[in-house]
């Protein structure tokens, strides 16, 4: 076992953090943005100082190499990415990035060597806030999604990603997937839940991802006067609208312990106060371990659109927009997760994931896990994400160590 | 009894229904746009043709007097608006103040002189659509608003009313408010509700305006990831808005026969798929013509604010923003539109506007009463509202005889 440096991994938080920084110690830090510019050329110029071999491939994802004493064994990758959600926090992917790049410097300054390369990575675009959808970069490099298509997304603002990356210099010439067989993919990230917290560990072992469930339904009433138009004469989208929210509160509890369902968008038209609403549409979201249990939730918020719907007269469309089966990570890849935390005498906790990372895309490649670190009131993609220093450093010793032992086998 | 002319009833309809005309044969004429000038440049030249004496007040007010044998006496007013809704029909507010002028012209073409002057009115911003209140420019003639905060109303561009006003040549330079006592004010409306269709009546005679109750509530909760926070952790403000929309359509049916209650507008923050909605506004909007009643209904919403707060963990803020109590029209001004309908062998009904109109501000200067026209399906502020040239007919006819026989007591 060998400790990284508290230190360091500190100085290079807060580094990071001052690119794109907001009023409120959080970051605003884009996908392809001038502030994703600047953290890139930032990360490029500390790989290099570190000794890596960098490469940008076509997506812009960022890697850089650590040779092995068998330069034909497969390497080990970690990473996560860089960017954020728009006034973010400053943990959520950068850890994950900072602490692979932490973790070369320590074998760097301690003179180590792995049997296997070590590549470290920042994924293009995770977050999906300004192009969709969310883990870009690594979908594109794992292959599950087409790249021409993915070029030729845009923002609100109607710019187009290829445009964009290639304006910020990130458009490699590489080709964006995996080159040769990899041994392993490990990435540290948040929790963005409370289970660690609320368990008193020092970090958490991911066992593996929820699947879910992503769609959008629209109602079409019909848009009157709010005034002369009588309660029986009203085919209102908006409280058709307000029907499903309540029973996207109430499902999960009819299905699993870790069922979550969720509407995180809204939008009505007119959207006048004096006008009822003639059209609202909004987004479902449900996640659970079970893809079984995804599938029911899924099938009992179409049943109920159908019926809230007619109780109000209005019409409804449903479009399931994605659907992620549920991920178990690779057994090799826990364990050295679970062997590093016990060798460091640190108390953890296994848990899935229930949010999506890359690694969901890195285990369709290689063996994958990944590690939690301690997030305070589970709180994350706001600038009140908060993760103290001796849980970044708990997580990211954690990481370097499970890699150490995956690079040597 | 007299008839107008159907002819130049429908061609006057059609002429201003070509200024700001929508693909969707509506009309979109906000007020102080380019739209509202060329409308207002139209209706000025048709008052002058007429014979009429105009004046602009400072206001916008637009005002064509034909005088009677006693020039003395409290002389009449009929109008209505000329401005629409964004994308809006063409009857509304503008049958009611070509009404008024065709039956100017019917005066003149049968030589009828009156007793008393009569006064036609086109109100300014009626609508409230781009400059809020709605019914601004009767409210500022009839001293319900001080004129310099109404002069410094601003568009959602920035544009400030009073420069509007003067940009498009309609800032008169003597003062708004009435100058003489008046002995009536008539106003013809199309229905705007289903009330006199459902009843097969030629036209209605309207004996007052409900009363209502405008509010906002804003919840504040959590904005937390959608995937990794379990649902006994959240905070939803858009669980708590969705709650009290139920409620809202709800609580109408325990109240009174005509209770009606809106949500029309919802903004939910940061409004994104992924991320449990932290903050929520919604409006209420709650009428009757009782005024107890619509003090309950405001009641009950705001104790269910509290109770829906306290179930999903949120904070509320509820705010009222506008209370009007129910108007009841004069008994004069009924029975001449009254008795109009009966000697012109029209069926109709009497009824209470669902609606505000500038008759409401009116009523506070002068008898008032008002002549409702027929709404196909009750559809106002879209392109589908629709009142058959009939039934503008049988409603001018109606404000015509009204106003000549008030115009000769």
């Amino acid at each position: 076992m060998f400790n990284i440096s508290r230190n360091r991994l500190v100085d290079l938080m807060q580094e990071q953090a001052g690119i794109g920084a907001t009023s409120e110690d959080g970051l605003h830090r884009l996908a392809l943005s001038e502030e994703d510019r600047e953290v890139r050329d930032w990360f490029a110029e500390r790989m290099n100082k570190a000794g890596l071999v960098t490469r940008v491939d076509e997506f812009g994802n960022m890697f850089g190499r650590r040779e092995g004493r068998d330069p034909d064994a497969d390497p080990v990758l970690l990473g996560s990415h860089l960017d954020t959600q728009p006034n973010g926090g400053i943990y959520d992917g950068a850890l994950g990035v900072i602490s692979a790049l932490e973790f070369i410097l320590s074998l760097n300054e301690n003179d180590l060597k792995t049997k296997r390369p070590i590549e470290i990575v920042n994924w293009t675009n995770e977050e999906g806030s300004r192009f969709q959808p969310a883990m870009q970069g690594s979908g594109v490099w794992a292959g599950k999604h087409d790249i021409e298509n993915e070029f030729n997304k845009t923002d609100t603002d109607g710019n187009v990603f290829e445009e964009e990356l290639d304006r910020i210099g990130y458009k490699g010439n590489i080709a964006a997937e995996p080159k040769e067989e990899y041994k392993a993919y490990l990435e540290l990230h948040v929790e963005q839940g409370p289970y660690l917290e609320g368990a008193g560990a020092d970090v958490g072992v991911v066992t593996g991802i929820v699947g879910f469930s992503w769609g959008e339904m629209t109602f079409t009433g019909q848009p009157d006067h709010s005034g002369p138009t009588p309660m029986n004469y009203r085919s209102d989208a908006l409280v058709a609208a307000a029907d499903i929210i309540t029973q996207i509160r109430r499902i999960p509890g009819t299905l699993g312990e870790r069922t979550v369902g969720t509407v995180g968008y809204i939008e009505a038209k007119p959207n006048s106060i004096n006008i009822i609403p003639g059209e609202v549409t909004i987004t479902w979201g449900f996640r659970d371990p079970s893809d079984k249990i995804v599938q029911k939730a899924y099938e009992s918020i179409i049943d109920e659109a159908q019926h809230v719907a007619a109780r109000e007269g209005v019409d409804v469309e449903c479009a399931e927009t994605m659907r992620a089966p549920s991920v178990d990570f690779a057994e090799p890849c826990i364990n050295a997760v679970q062997t590093a935390a016990d060798k460091l005498g640190y108390d953890s906790v296994r848990l899935i994931s229930g949010a999506g990372h890359d690694a969901t895309h890195l285990a369709s490649v290689t063996d994958t896990s990944m590690v939690f670190a301690v997030s305070r009131d589970g709180k994350s993609h706001s600038p009140e994400e908060y993760t103290s220093w001796d849980d970044c450093y708990n997580a990211a010793n954690t990481l370097a160590n499970a890699a150490f032992e995956l690079a040597n086998k």
